[in-house]
């Protein structure tokens, strides 16, 4: 199972595309609301019970001064995914972005694009597909469907540019 | 009291200057090394316990992914001043600066200047300073001497382009 | 008594967080409009007169070239808060960010986030409530409101999912 | 098996951290320089047939332009950790950093900090340790020592200022 | 002939303005999308072909962590121009500027402004004017009516101020 | 006569470069060192006689939050030219750049590239030679060694590649 | 006379600002549309004969990579204002700022801040105001009004919060 | 043959390779220093001769406000080249980048990576090998050097690693 947790209710439009991927690439997932800054003793909680708890991967999602993905990853041995949140008061994104993924040596935060839950999403089904020959089948199915979707994109161009 | 901590023995060099300063004015403090990724737990307790024990103000100096300033923020009612530390594979030290810099509503940091652990001091013994007559008078003699230390460049500046 | 001032009225759709913010945790304030470039003498005038006043705390905000907050700082052994306005013709807010943050040795800004005026109240409060019980526990009640706020959020992420 | 990849042997200085702390914790590597630009098709054929040489987590490590991370996963099923090296033509690593964080949808790249070859490889382990309680506790023995590590600054500290 | 390429359909509303330019100009063009990251086999394909099918400059938009025009020019010895295009979840478009600007040395990109494909279309036609004098003339000729262009402009702005 | 300024005898070695060029191109000058931050009051009486005293143009030096050029030129209708000098603990000279440059509507600075003092010299000598013929002259002789130096280059880059 | 010059009509919005202004102030201008890129000729001339037809100043304003105000320059003995524009596909306006700034040692360009047309007409009135008394006398008269609209904005801010 | 024009004689140490890679790829080149802010005349002679010079592409190089790039693609239908060159008082290099890089729709530049003179040169012969097949084969041959110089690279961390 893949624990999604983000800062705030607002950061739901973002996070809610990590869902959605996982559920599509058909793994299991629970979603929570964790704050590093108002709600620290909780996710520090959350953090440590994770794995006996049968959560295998952690993505998480903040912006501004975004600290919950690197707090998270202090405390667990799980892979930590972070998702930099371009926040309404954010300057540009740079704030989010740096805050996760300049994390010191020894404790590491799988860092994806600005905005990126998708993609977020997508890696923590490719780590369940590392040993597991169903989750890798249906990830490759997933790339081929990258590759028509293109396919489609084409037969679109040609009928716009006709 | 003023509660000097820092992530590393790396950062000392810049914090030292912290330390220096608040001993000037006469203010008493102490120092300690908190990682918010190495020791989280310890980082809760520090925060928790500082105002019984005597803490007033807490100076936090981190580089990189700088979530220790914010992280001690979130558990206690102290404020709290970060210094941003440029530390070696800082992104030109902008990483740290953000980090500590764009805390979320309700959670302030005061942060100073990158490498501005002096700054973080004054700022410290100006808190205290607040109702405190002597400490407010050193305060004005401090700037007295930032005023006459000027000078002295002007003398110096004459001497220079004789 | 919090003392609140701002380079121009169109910063007071920020600003008025801090008021706001200060009133909620019970604690007194004024509002100013002094500008550094445009009354460059009252402003020398209102810092250099905030502590017989009975100001305790400055909360400065300005935009672009910022130089309210450490002008003001420059005058004043009060502690000085700084708000970085992102204003209309502002590269992105980095401008103003940088203009308070990055004071040099001897004359500190405490810097909040960008439009971070909420946070500057709170902050200007925490330093009231050092030596203050009364205030310290009403942050402590704020504190523990950040929380269950989160709680309810919770509540609505599960209506949502539902 | 880790598979550690970089685009030059200028990158080993970096990447050789990912080998030794993998190493350190007990799992098998194999290093190799694979270059997205000046060996496309070595680099197509190495993502091609990772998974069925025993590969299980890929780290790539490059500069500049940094395609190398983004282009290796974009052929495989694999998780793909990126590493953004600090070349000497730089633009500050902002190039290295952005080439390899900013991936579109679909085709995730786990992104490290720069020069942060060292987290690429306890991630990499992380990723091995989900469903392998050896490899997990290997990991929890490893955040043990990191936080000795603070006591043991803490100890240097104190003797430092005696 | 002039190929045009995109990682997207999304990108034609930028992209399209160098095909209208080549047109404008006088010189063929054909069009395509083609993804660095979801059809990396095709991407390959169509570089390895392009001088053989007629191709003589190459114009490759893409925006993000943009691969596609340095992926490109890796396979092919024809001069590649890359337009950096400013998508959706783009850092401002400095993501795909440093990622198609960037390149190491050996493999070139001729890297016009953010969504500067009009420019792109200009700069292809440059190339081959090289040794043909009716381009050369038709490009001379389009100087003209940029400068002319002008003249109206000054026409304008006189009847504004009047 | 041209009135130059600096924050620190610490700016001089950058300063300097504008005196230089002041007496080269046979303008008066004189120096001084005035603080915005360490002394503000000297800083006002500085400008608000400097037109009295004989001063024509200004030309203010200053690093990190550099408010010595707009403060300056926030009390005298004189021109004033802001020089950002490149302090030890900047973030690569944006924040003196910005703090001088983003000035207010109603106060200008004239800010010159960064460590640009020799410009600013050269400016200052513009500003005088507007309606000076003598002064002209000698900025139209100074234009001519600019270019003559060039064609020194040149002679040098014959003999090099020879 | 002030003379206003400007890359293309689109401009006109921002740079309409310098003309009023320096019309308040009581100073002639001229205002035209020459383009450093298209009609390089018409630039160089403009610049050439700028003195001789009476232009004391330039004032020239462009966006992206702004080379108008800098090649003015170089032509010129006269100071030239330069008013970085934030155009369309700008990157933020970082482009248009540091093409008019960072100009090399020997050619200032007096750069004001983004779309800082206004004050760029201020600047060219002090500068003719440097040996005018009644230019000097009106800029006086300009800065008191700035201070008193403060004053009117102290009083709206009044009835604001009662 | 290829025209290397640069604005000053200490970019030669960066230039000089382009010169050196487009001998190596057997062009012909000749090298010359034309400044665009100090010999403008001369820079517009240079550009509305080159054609009718033999030049058939322009490779320009320059640091800081660069505009000689620019400015030479206004006055020519060749296709020019800009290298962005970091110079000594540079911001990192992004004065350069961006002065040379966001040109005005109607002017384009090529532009290459910072300091990337190899690569502009490089580029400059796959324009002249669009229509010349020995060129074309000179420049396929390159390739594989590349190609094999990775090869080299793996032999010696097959040593190193050993």
């Amino acid at each position: 199972m893949v624990g999604i947790i983000m800062g705030s209710i607002s950061d739901l439009k973002v996070m809610q595309e990590a869902a959605d991927v996982i559920k599509e690439l058909g793994v299991d997932y629970e979603i929570d609301i964790v704050s590093a800054h108002r709600t620290p003793i909780k996710m520090v909680e959350y953090a440590q019970t994770a794995r006996e708890r049968g959560i295998k991967v952690i993505i998480a999602g903040a912006g501004g001064a975004a600290h919950l993905p690197g707090m998270v990853a202090s405390v667990t041995t799980l892979p930590v995914i972070g998702v930099p949140v371009k926040s309404s008061n954010s300057i540009d994104g740079w704030d989010s972005v740096l805050s996760i993924l300049q994390m010191p040596s020894g404790v590491p935060v799988a860092t994806v694009a600005l905005n990126g839950a998708k993609n977020a999403g997508i890696l923590a089904v490719q780590m369940l597909g590392i040993e597991n020959p169903v989750i890798a089948e249906t990830l490759a199915e997933y790339k081929k469907q990258l590759s028509s979707k293109v396919d489609d994109m084409v037969t679109e161009l040609k009928k716009t540019i006709q």
